[in-house]
């Protein structure tokens, strides 16, 4: 396939499921659009990408991605501005993150056309599905998983990649408090914590319910030596604000680098914030809260945006955090969705028409 | 359901596949018989549990397992002995492991009489498909994956189990030589790494690869902090021998307790062989080896049963391992494969009927 002119045909449903939606009270990644992009790993190579109605997979019981967890995924979201323009938001960092996941869970690299061309189609022949209402957007998902066949332990000889869309609302709903977990952990040193590998997710399920029966909501993972150091929480990189400076853990091989943490980083630089990308001890977060300079916690991800955390669990206390007028936090969100939403200039060069 | 009298309906293959298989060279894990198990979670309980063709699974785009790696596996083997009696090895012990793994993926436990019976009523349904050449059986694999639908990181509400069947020849082919991980890790304290979980699997493609590129077969994994513990391989629990000493590691949150593993210890504690279980550093098989009292090293794994290793590699160096006559691995074997084919008593009552 030449991928400089790569044409991506399209099949259109017959009906569309547009009409049966409520678009002013969408959940978050329920509703699906009516159609998909799919394109197949085969023989060595990408082939036959295009776009068709959104449909069941069929796969072998024996696919990879059932018995070995062979799975990486992205979260992207679609805007739509008040002239019904259609904009990403650094969607290349999703598709150069895609293949850093990919090489370390080795499945074959997306080329960048066949990723960026197969979103841009897709959005077209769906764009009437994203939302308009405050707060909400497209989530995109793109993923790619084992679906060659063989129970044995190695790599598959076939994958799937496919890009599914969601007309979506707030990730979370009301205020989030996190649990600083103790015992369970996320990643290990060496390990796939730096990707967006489906195993990563599955492992953090049972420690959350756990946390969410003691009344919190997400969360916040540490080192998997002495619990010692915040890392990140289930799908949300985590900032501190302590006094007026911020500051968030460096990435690592057990911390995905995302993209609305970096491009907090930066708007944090172009406002003259002071910050430090370091270590976090949890012991600094509760001293700092004991000694009132811990003003904000909050969370940043493409699902959650920026999300606000209004408490922190730890050794069996609960440890609250004020509510500040024009947080951080608030300032932050305002300026990222201003930017992603068309509302403001783009000063960084973010914002990608899809046209 | 009441499952004190589970029946499980057989939907039989109108024509079966069976006589298009040369069972005198198969690979491991690459044919299917005939029928699978199936049994869905839905609405908070196990339902419909039947035996049916093999055939593709259908299943939504946004199903979890796809997204977020929440699937978990056993591995087990049916043997048939010169009388055409079937036998399973220890059964009981991966339907309570598939549970453990359950609990730790937050996937909801398979009662004991849903596995059991359905495993039953499977083999029944293609005891012909039981391979007889020497070295060969019927490896077993029940999963249980998310089928639920859903593009947010939260447990499913959908779960499959399925147990499907392959008759397979030997794992490995010719001599295994492994490589002891200095860089990339497993699992982590806290972790899923004691779970047969999906994500456990794909993390290990891209190190074992790196491996296979330097010659190797299998990765030894390492704890993660410093990489100078060993831990275990890729689907093996490891033992060494230094001077007549048997040694392997203890199971951990980071290791998963093998069938196989336990079953050797009791042979070897039956047999009088002195044996100590507890950490092993990397640098203790380096120093044995060097002062020539390192004898054996071997995997053990039901795919695997007993692999004997022929060398290691570590730091850029390779350690050859001597080419022992009557080796505890050669005895263990034995004694193993004896009691599963039912060539031998089975004075722990390791051996269970399929009738
Ligand atoms: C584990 C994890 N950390 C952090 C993030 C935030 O990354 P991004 O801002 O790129 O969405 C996500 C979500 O994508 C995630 O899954
Ligand atoms: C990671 C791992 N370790 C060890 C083993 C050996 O366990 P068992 O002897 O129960 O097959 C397996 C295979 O099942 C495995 O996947």
């Amino acid at each position: 396939m030449d991928l400089s002119t790569v044409q991506i045909p399209v099949e259109r449903v017959a009906h569309s499921k547009r009409s049966e939606v409520d678009f002013n009270h969408l959940p978050f990644g329920k509703v699906v659009t009516d159609h998909m992009f799919i394109c197949t790993f085969r023989d060595g190579s990408w082939q036959d990408p295009r776009v068709v109605p959104y449909q069941p997979i069929s796969l072998d019981p024996s696919a990879k991605v059932f018995h070995y967890g062979q799975t990486i995924f992205e979260g992207m979201k679609a805007y739509k501005d008040t002239e019904g323009k259609v904009w990403l938001f650094r969607p290349e960092d999703n598709q150069r993150r895609l293949n850093i996941s990919a090489k370390r869970l080795a499945i074959p690299e997306v080329p960048k056309e066949i990723f960026m061309e197969g979103l841009k189609t897709l959005l077209k022949t769906d764009q009437d599905w994203i939302p308009t209402a405050p707060g909400s957007s497209l989530y995109i998902r793109p993923f790619v998983f084992a679906s060659g066949k063989g129970f044995h332990a190695s790599p598959a000889d076939e994958y799937t990649f496919i890009i599914a869309c969601s007309p979506s609302g707030p990730y979370f709903s009301g205020k989030v408090s996190v649990r600083i977990e103790e015992t369970y952990s996320r990643a290990a040193d060496g390990g796939v914590g730096f990707a967006k590998a489906g195993g990563n997710y599955a492992g953090q399920f049972y420690p959350t319910q756990l946390a969410m029966a003691d009344g919190f909501q997400q969360v916040v993972w540490t080192d998997d030596h002495h619990h010692e150091f915040i890392e990140e929480a289930g799908a949300m990189n985590i900032f501190v604000r302590i006094g007026n400076t911020l500051l968030t853990s460096p990435t690592s091989d057990r911390i995905l680098d995302g993209v609305t943490r970096k491009s907090i980083l930066q708007l944090a630089e172009d406002e003259g914030i002071p910050t430090e990308v370091r270590k976090i001890r949890v012991r600094e977060l509760v001293e700092a809260s004991q000694n009132g300079t811990l003003k904000e916690l909050f969370g940043a991800g493409t699902a959650a945006v920026v999300s606000p955390i209004s408490s922190f669990g730890y050794q069996g206390k609960r440890y609250e955090l004020p509510d500040l007028e024009n947080s951080y936090a608030s300032q932050f969100r305002k300026r990222i969705t201003d930017i992603q939403y068309n509302r403001a200039k783009d000063p960084f060069g973010w914002r990608f028409p899809v046209e």
